[in-house]
């Protein structure tokens, strides 16, 4: 049964769940990341004060919608597939904002936004000038995250459930991503992860293996997210490994491009280069976005890792992880 | 006395009072613009409730702390001069971003923010494909600043006291604009406005061709403001009219460059491409930033008009007014 068929009585293509995040993009340079202990490339969480005292000593910011499953269905939405979102906001301005611009591009999101508790999540993005992007993340309402506010008949008409690894650093959000995987196989959905980063996986490494073994058809991870799973130095070696565990995974190697396997079966993509390159922030989180746009389009997996590619070359060359031009036309001139 | 001379006792170079203002970018084109009946290039004040249906119907946005003199401000602060703002947010979260964005890069700013009442302003910018942005304010908070805001000892410090022209459409802020200029020109510095918007001008032309007799010694503009304030349609006459008016004026003409003036005397600087066209929120402001760098270093009117010219130039190259990377650099590559 081809991917059209199975999913033919699905209105929904993408439902994905994650953290509601609204981002504070700074220029900065190496010294700052060094006087904060800060490892460049990666996500630190951090706490509400942490976050306050950051924020004081870094330059101006850019404030834009972001959080590693928003972006990927605000991609999905942008390339005119239907989209879903369920995650956290507080009922205040950075709620707002969040808000109106994952539902201005056309996708679903009604998660009741929290009235009390911690405000707005908000990821404090520090840009250096080789365009490496180093996160500190304060999750503040979007762990609010709870099964009970998980929208099921959402859910069960998705084609896809995509989830993000990083829910899985709030327990209750963890139950929520469970629940709602388990009701998306059960009406016949397909459901992908994504590995988020490294330090992530590291944190959650064996959860994350029996996630992957008992729930997930599509993987998507970098080279070193994939690693660190498996702990290896080895890329071939994890990417083998993968093969008998997930259906499909598309492993992605920065400016090497990415790996698309299924089964035995193996696409090696290229990555494209279409600009100079700004900003890394949201490069994973829009393959994924262009990979499912796609999928759910019933395109062959190459396809799928072309359009990936194709979006996450994009991001890249303006500040933040959502695209400010029009992807379809930008898809379209680069297909061929 | 030169200007270095008369102004050796002030610590600080430049003052600005302005509205504190934070800005939602949104790409559109001009469909939604004819939808909205918004004139391209203009500045609307909306309401709280039109500003909510705007940003609703448009899509999604990138936010950045802006306001006209709070924009030249920055500029100022940026290039290593002493700088202060002065201007009401309110105590919530757009508030604070706008206020860490203007200390961030050493500007001096203190107003209190409000506790209640409206929120902190925003600005709606609708940025078309040809570079063009139109303007939907709703201006909240800042309204609220009254000559009791004022902190006049600062005013006495500085050799440049820079207003904004739509602090003209709140009467409190004209009684503060007022007072800071009469308090300005008693501590012996020079009072510089810009007219802001040729609508603004239009709003309010007599008071402002007042302004200009009474207080006003550096006078910025663009060529439909000083049109607009001359009911004029030749520029050469409008600019021949300021030379009896103000010590010095510099009229920006968009890509034509710009021409500074002085008693008979009159430079014409030209226009600096710097890279593609984006969006040219903030030319006119960086362009004053640059311009009173200059001024407040001793520089000649040439050598101020060049570097507004540059900012400018260079502000127009991205999305949104606060420039993105380092101003003295491009000063130093530019200036020859």
């Amino acid at each position: 049964m081809s991917r059209t068929q199975r999913f033919s009585n699905k209105p929904l293509d993408v439902i994905g769940i994650g953290n509601a995040i609204v981002d504070i993009l700074v220029q900065t340079d190496e010294t700052f990341l060094n006087a904060h202990s800060l490892k460049k490339g990666s996500m630190t969480l951090v706490n509400e004060s942490q976050a306050e005292r950051l924020y004081l000593q870094c330059g101006p910011g850019l404030e834009t919608s972001g959080g590693s499953a928003a972006n990927t269905l605000h991609g999905v939405a942008q390339l005119g597939r239907k989209a879903g979102f369920i995650g956290r906001v507080k009922n205040d301005q950075l709620g707002r904002i969040f808000s109106h611009d994952i539902r201005s591009v056309g996708a679903l999101f009604d998660t009741p936004p929290s009235q009390d508790g911690p405000p707005t999540a908000r990821c404090l993005i520090l840009v250096t000038q080789d365009a490496q992007r180093t996160m500190c993340t304060y999750l503040g309402a979007s762990v609010d995250l709870e099964p009970k506010d998980l929208d099921l008949s959402r859910v069960k008409e998705a084609k896809i459930l995509y989830l993000e690894g990083y829910l899985w650093d709030s327990p209750p959000a963890q139950r929520a991503f469970i629940k709602a995987a388990e009701t998306s196989r059960n009406a016949g959905g397909q459901i992908a992860l994504s590995l988020s980063d490294s330090f992530c996986v590291d944190r959650h490494r064996d959860s994350f293996l029996k996630l992957l073994d008992h729930h997930v058809d599509i993987l998507f991870a970098n080279e070193a997210e994939i690693l660190s799973l498996y702990q290896s130095d080895n890329l071939n070696n994890a990417i083998n490994k993968v093969r008998n565990i997930c259906q499909v995974a598309a492993i992605t190697c920065g400016e090497k491009g990415s790996v698309v396997i299924e089964g035995e079966k193996t696409w090696e993509i290229p990555s494209y280069k279409l600009g100079e390159l700004i900003d890394t922030t949201g490069a994973g989180d829009l393959y994924a976005g262009g990979f499912l746009y796609g999928y759910t389009s019933g395109e062959s997996l190459q396809n799928c890792g072309k359009m990936g590619s194709i979006c996450a070359g994009q991001v890249v060359t303006q500040l933040g992880p959502r695209c400010q031009v029009s992807l379809p036309q930008i898809l379209q001139k680069h297909l061929g």
